[in-house]
């Protein structure tokens, strides 16, 4: 593999490099295009979020005041232009579906920019999803990545979670805290990224070694296949080293956001070490 | 606190005395009865689990050669007075309902018989939820204590996981795995335990102690509280130590079932040190 090492764009890029925004349209029942998300902390953390471009809050009184307490603020004095109307709960249930936790507010906006990874500022912790799906698992992984200061989640372009408000509930605010970086072909961003000096390991349980044992002297990304399937065989190729987590179970399976937890924990205490 | 040490039973106890088999009565919306179970794993696993009563499995005939393979034999020949019924996938989802993956496979069974503290055998690890009741958290977090070789996971008898079909999919095989116990008061549950000789561990990310501090040299129970509530007050003043998990991000905070596989992974490690 090449030693060559192509860097990250440092300092800010202007507003028009950093990805085109999609233009998505509204229309009942394409959940991608899914103008709105709910739940206290979504709400919160898309509302602090000045890359959103926040339309409507629906909100009861209850939830407003909580919102207000987070934000030190009302809604509508942080962010101008922004419609808040008061609801009942029932008329959001209606809206966000009956089995919906929303807590009392939903948030009309748009979704966020699309990102490559070039649009990244220097990053050097990644987590890489090979085609895991679920939205309740990519929303609880994205949620770990901001807990264990990840730079980017990277997903592929097809066979890539919907970014529903299902996702972003699961996720708790975490959406808008982590960036989400779209690539065409995950084998080639591999490659990218072993030339840009990372290591690269994909969590493999029949690897010959444990991650615990993966010098990480530098910049390093994780990949991590769906729950299964595991890993894509192209993916097992193209990653610069395969890793397991040993567990002394009988049923040594995981949940697959359960496992990614696991990784960035050990990764995160062996980071900085040679 | 005592240092009493009040011996868990060895050997086997007589079948009476396993906790007596809860009457339950099928009807139809009352899900903690919920007489049926669907999906590969848990199917499998069910089927091998001698203290299930097994009624009827519907099964399409692709799932039918998958639990063969998986079990060695044909599932009727395994187990005496099954029923096996080739089904269609759309017969088991108006079962089991649209949005249910069943992967081809239901299973008519009955519940698990009831267990208490008292029912386990000289159990080393153990895991307590303190009210947490979200069917997805735990059937994951059941999964991983069975990769993690728990004793058993202790949950309350009030507000306590319902065991329906979602949480047996969620944990994907492991309810047959890892004895579920029910306690009437957690508090006495962990006084108990602390009089048996336990190193009892509250997860609270206000505690003093990183939980890679806590010496483990015997039997130890850990104790998880409900998402955004945590531990109660109670549980928290009964607990021998509280201990935290250090996160670097700004977000710190995990979904439930990915801080428990953290927890049970740090634990993991240091059992057996003093």
């Amino acid at each position: 593999m090449s030693t060559t090492r192509k860097p990250f764009p440092k300092g800010k890029k202007s507003p028009q490099a950093r990805g085109a925004r999609r233009s998505y349209v509204r229309k009942a029942g394409d959940s991608e295009a899914d103008p709105y998300i709910y739940g206290l902390h979504p709400v919160v953390h898309a509302l602090r979020n000045p890359s959103r471009t926040h339309h409507r809050l629906l909100v009861t009184a209850n939830a407003l005041r909580r919102l207000a307490e987070e934000l030190g603020s009302a809604p509508d004095a942080l962010i101008a232009g922004l419609t808040v109307e008061e609801a009942s709960s029932n008329q959001i249930s209606r809206i966000a579906g009956d089995d919906a936790v929303h807590q009392g507010c939903l948030l009309y906006c748009d979704p966020l920019p699309d990102l490559g990874l070039d649009d990244l500022h220097e990053p050097q912790r990644l987590l890489l999803l090979d085609q895991v799906t679920d939205p309740h698992n990519v929303g609880a992984v994205l949620r770990s990545a901001a807990a264990f200061a990840l730079d980017a989640v990277v997903v592929t372009t097809r066979h890539s979670p919907r970014l529903t408000a299902v996702l972003a509930k699961s996720a708790a605010g975490a959406l808008d805290i982590v960036p989400l970086a779209r690539v065409q072909n995950l084998s080639r961003a591999l490659e990218d990224l072993s030339e840009r000096g990372f290591v690269t390991i994909g969590l493999d349980a029949s690897a010959d070694r444990p991650l615990e044992d993966i010098a990480l002297p530098g910049p390093f990304a994780l990949v991590m296949g769906a729950e299964g399937k595991g890993l894509r065989q192209k993916t097992r190729d193209t990653c610069s080293t395969l890793a397991r987590i040993d567990m002394p179970g009988r049923m040594p399976s995981l949940n697959v956001s359960n496992a990614t937890a696991l990784a960035l924990y050990i990764t995160d205490r062996n980071a900085g070490k040679g």
